[in-house]
């Protein structure tokens, strides 16, 4: 039953699994304390945080062992920001950073605070310049993902991370997709990362502080962590998460490699054998184990559950796993389609067997899905009548119905019109705003414009064949 | 080897060990996701929920788990402060609560808000009338400890309860050091609790909210727990935690009973074997497995170093293993003696053989570090001479020395001084303000007061004996 989410957490390196039941009955002792216990658990957590600062590329006492991957973002943008106030409140983020670091942005403009988002390529990816170009006199701090985590791409950190040593702003560096893959390149100034996504346990975030960076932790006093972490220390967990990275990192270049083909095989597998498919991501700069791709006609929640129902299990930027409606900020910022939206995210281990029968079974469970939304099946059929002006000649409403229905309704209702004419879907679900345009585009369509409307919005689209 | 500190943190419960290892293969995925991995997650996750729920003695839906006690004890606080924001900012604390508490009471004055702190008697135990009059018509939060960390004293929950609910203010009990042996009584609103005090793991703390307390969660959202604990949840842990919460209560009678006996034992032998030895606490009102007693004319620190060379883990409310050198403001506020001060807090399981060990230890350990000071032996000799009037027949300049040097300092110099004369002891060590009275009432001198002085303070005492 092959699991290919290890983006959203990966299985326990055996590694980590050994160090932690090892260190259970060293490390459950207060690390603060005089006796031969206290000093046995501050032994076990100095030196993890020696073998941490190491994979880091840090020095020990500028690494701190937070609960998650999630706490190191939100104390470690607290803290920078708190620590630059008299430069400004002005937050520099990219548009698809983690919904931690986002979260974080939200709460400091809650605060009074102001923030830019800077927007990315159809790739997912800045532009440097652009980067450049957000950080003002005010910039207390600017961050920037190493790798996205819903489509793989990476970003151009040692150069962003050059602007802003330039710009003399610290770079916060959210590394949870990459640290086990590899060191962050570049000059950056604070970094966090989540051990359960390199295959440690759960529980165990890592927050590095470089020396010279201002720095003013927020919220109640503690004394552990250098006051950055709150909270008795999880000993065990961190050993484990250490050894987790050290063993991951022995591994991370041969296995980059061998995951690199595999990924590159869905990539092109995928558009031959299903069709109507758009593969998301940055085609060249790319974390190597993770494939994002969008179906036309699709709901993403019912092919998680077909694709589970066959022994899969992957993930959605479309899926209704969240509590909200809305498709991926990922997607939306990319422009890209966002239907039936799976990411595949190979754990480290993955047989090449394993992605044949993935791909063996993805056309069927595709297909089962666009049979039960009645789909039309192929591209629009080709009609000889021509119009022209801007006034809809049809008024679909799909006012109520959650996409790809509004989609599909489109693409049905559109070869009932002349080549030339306008066709309006009422749609009051947010994915339509990216999906009707995307659809257009991949099926040559004029994509005219979105209108206010009493419920939801009017998308305008004109057959152009 | 006795390990005599479970109030710190207690080892592994074997269910727990044995819950956290059989959780690692099912519960390392995101319970967030449709798959059977994430579904499996999910799964232990509501049962630990459930089982922990009924443990506190509340709704599942009203538990959070949080990634420390600290963290509960953080959150719980800033989220009822917000939600009642409209009624006032003022917090009612005691001043024996633990310092996560009283951190979070620092952190409320420095954001504006304004902090009463409830005193407590001698035995370190607050008055309900005391507790009661603390209520304004402003006091957005009370907190209340079940019982305290350093001394074990319990404290009037139900009744306090009782009374802030009267008043229309929710209260918030830190239950660290009773959660593992019965439920908080009484009609609460918030509650903290950690796992690594009754046996669980590290990394894993309760937050409950009763329904219809007003709580607003502070920091960036993040959708896990109810939106009240951030960061990926730590399922394995969360597993573990609540097996042994589960096994910790089923021995809870018998244990509590057994262990009481053992430490009635140590509270009456201590102070038949020790010469110039206080045990502190409130007599009838306390934890089953904690007692703590002060010794005259001694480093806390050195005793502890002397008994964990003689096999024994002890805690000490007098140590330097804090960053401060300030005595514990527990004993501070209960004005009792600091020097020498020793906490034993038995895990599950001590025999009455370790106990009998560790009495047949610490008398020589008390005095190796006496004899190391050149503490005085015995009572003050008595003297023939009298005199009379205020103005100190002799100083003691003890500037720079730590306690309890100045108290040994005094206590030879007083037998140079005629009955009825005042001795002024100079000392800028913060223990002495507490350490100098204590010392006073041991040995039936008057302790006049204490004056400013261009260093520190002079503390005067008249020779009576």
């Amino acid at each position: 039953m092959p699991y290919f989410d290890a983006a959203s957490s990966a299985p326990l390196h055996p590694v980590a699994r050994q160090a932690l039941i090892a260190s259970l009955d060293e490390g459950w002792a207060d690390p603060a304390r005089l006796y031969r216990e206290g000093r046995r658990a501050r032994m076990l957590l100095d030196a993890a945080r020696e073998a941490a600062a190491e994979a880091v590329g840090c020095a020990p006492g500028e690494l701190s062992f937070t609960s998650s991957g999630t706490t190191a973002v939100h104390r470690g943008a607290a803290g920078a920001l708190a620590g630059r106030r008299r430069a400004g409140r002005h937050l520099v983020v990219s548009a698809v950073e983690h919904s931690c670091v986002l979260h974080a942005a939200d709460a400091h403009e809650r605060d009074g605070g102001t923030v830019s988002r800077v927007t990315v390529d159809r790739g997912g990816r800045v532009a440097v310049t652009e980067f450049r170009e957000a950080l003002r006199a005010d910039t207390a701090l600017a961050c920037l993902q190493s790798a996205n985590h819903e489509v793989g791409t990476t970003q151009p950190i040692a150069e962003v991370a050059g602007t802003c040593r330039e710009a003399g702003v610290p770079l916060l560096v959210d590394a949870a997709q990459t640290m086990g893959w590899e060191p962050v390149p570049g000059d950056w100034s604070v970094l966090a990362a989540s051990a359960h996504k390199w295959g440690g346990p759960a529980g165990v975030g890592l927050l590095a502080v470089r020396r010279g960076t201002r720095f003013a932790p927020q919220g109640p006093a503690d004394e552990r962590e250098s006051g950055r972490a709150a909270g008795f220390e999880n000993i065990p967990a961190v050993v484990a998460a250490v050894a987790g990275l050290r063993a991951a990192r022995a591994e991370a270049d041969a296995e980059a490699q061998r995951l690199r083909k595999l990924v590159e095989r869905v990539r092109t597998r995928v558009t031959e054998l299903v069709p109507d498919v758009e593969v998301v991501g940055d085609p060249r700069h790319r974390l190597p184990h993770v494939v994002t791709f969008s179906c036309l006609y699709v709901d993403g929640e019912a092919l998680l559950h077909e694709l589970d129902r066959a022994g899969f299990s992957v993930s959605s930027g479309s899926s209704c796993t969240s509590s909200t409606l809305e498709p991926s900020h990922v997607l939306r910022a990319m422009g890209v389609l966002s239907e039936g939206n799976v990411r595949v995210s190979l754990p480290r281990g993955t047989s090449a067997e394993e992605v044949e029968r993935f791909l063996g079974v993805l056309p069927g469970a595709v297909s089962a899905v666009r049979e039960r939304l009645e789909a039309p099946a192929g591209p629009v059929a080709r009609s000889r009548a021509e119009a022209s002006g801007d006034e809809p000649a049809l008024t679909v409403d799909s006012l109520g119905k959650r996409c790809p229905i509004p989609v599909i309704e489109l693409a049905k209702a559109i070869t009932g019109v002349p080549v030339g004419s306008v066709i309006a879907v009422l749609s009051d679900d947010e994915a339509a705003r990216l999906d009707i345009p995307a659809w257009c585009s991949m099926r040559r369509q004029e994509y005219v414009g979105e209108r206010a409307a009493e419920r939801g919005a009017a998308y305008l689209v004109r057959r152009r064949a």
